[in-house]
């Protein structure tokens, strides 16, 4: 997406702790200090706005949701939407999914969300995409045995090379759908993105697949 | 399709003895006795009326090709066109895709071919599909190691169930469009069936899979 400058976002950004971790890895095997529970913590990478883990997180109480996006001029949006909705059980941080192995230990996460991640469309790009096998392993490394991904996208070369990456990272594919929106998926929760392309009429991509 | 009773099928293919072959279990193991030559041989499953294999055939002459069809008024049109063409490298099988070890012993085949195969959409009927998990036995009972199955269907539903089947058989995806006429994929042969369904725009789904 455009990024507009912000240059007040990263003062916002401090001024919310509670909301955007200003130190993530000081919870690292350990995020139910923060939550105060035991509940299973799932991660979006690329929250964008939050629009999706905001959503989530009022239709799942029983689980927490942490949201990354590393754009601060995009997350202050993110975190508009916690101010409003007081909502206990998300957080944001704001960092890249690189870093994801130093703010969590192996079985702190049980579920990673992509959502309409960049498709990095050129092949020389191919190791930024996110579903690229460097990736993978760093969501093995923080998931607990038998974790999942779920995947949605619009962009079907995205799709299609993730599939594959999925696959021969020996990845077993739990559910499939290739028209979203005109499937027998329930509780699909919208990204900002989804909603503006969904109604062009173009298909959305769905896949969850899980470690094994 | 619609099926037409055509009476006089049954005595055409048995006048085409060298097109048809009546009793294929006595090639068991030895195709090559009855090509005549050492090539691959690559089966299609539900051939229709024979555009696909005849197509390939034409395009790949070092490859041999079988055409399995049980319906003799479909078959007869597959025929036909064989009478045609005078292809060295085709031979038409009349009969089912469940009887495929009586014909075929392990190793004899190098690739299946399943297009536009039956949906069979309602799950009282998924034993039925040819992407199910007691064909791709079948199939491995019968192909070279690392023999791959090429699939390709207008079928958004049978295409989900395939993907899963697929890898939850443990077959590895080599390859996967969705919209094989708006990709780069080079010397596609249409089917009959596919002529007429992509020209309304609808995508057409292909896959590769192979054993390991």
């Amino acid at each position: 997406m455009r990024l507009r400058h912000k240059p007040w976002a990263k003062e916002k950004i401090e001024n919310y702790p509670q909301y955007v971790i200003p130190n993530p890895e000081q919870y690292r095997g350990n995020w139910n200090a923060l939550f105060g529970n035991n509940q299973p913590v799932h991660v979006e990478v690329g929250t964008g706005k939050g629009r999706f883990v905001t959503g989530m997180a009022k239709a799942n109480p029983g689980i927490n949701y942490i949201g990354i996006e590393l754009q601060e001029s995009v997350i202050v949006a993110a975190l508009d939407r916690l101010i409003d909705a007081e909502l206990p059980n998300v957080k944001l941080l704001n960092t890249n999914g690189e870093d994801l192995q130093k703010f969590f230990a192996k079985g702190d996460v049980g579920r990673i969300y992509l959502n309409f991640s960049d498709p990095w469309p050129k092949n020389r790009h191919e190791k930024r995409r996110l579903t690229h096998e460097s990736f993978l392993r760093i969501y093995e490394d923080i998931l607990i045995d038998q974790g999942e991904i779920h995947f949605k996208t619009d962009n079907r070369g995205l799709f299609e090379y993730s599939l594959v990456s999925f696959t021969q990272y020996d990845l077993a594919l739990k559910y499939i759908s290739l028209d979203l929106h005109n499937s027998d998926f329930e509780g699909n929760i919208m990204t900002e993105y989804e909603e503006k392309f969904s109604s062009k009429g173009h298909p959305i991509y769905r896949c969850e697949v899980k470690y094994e």
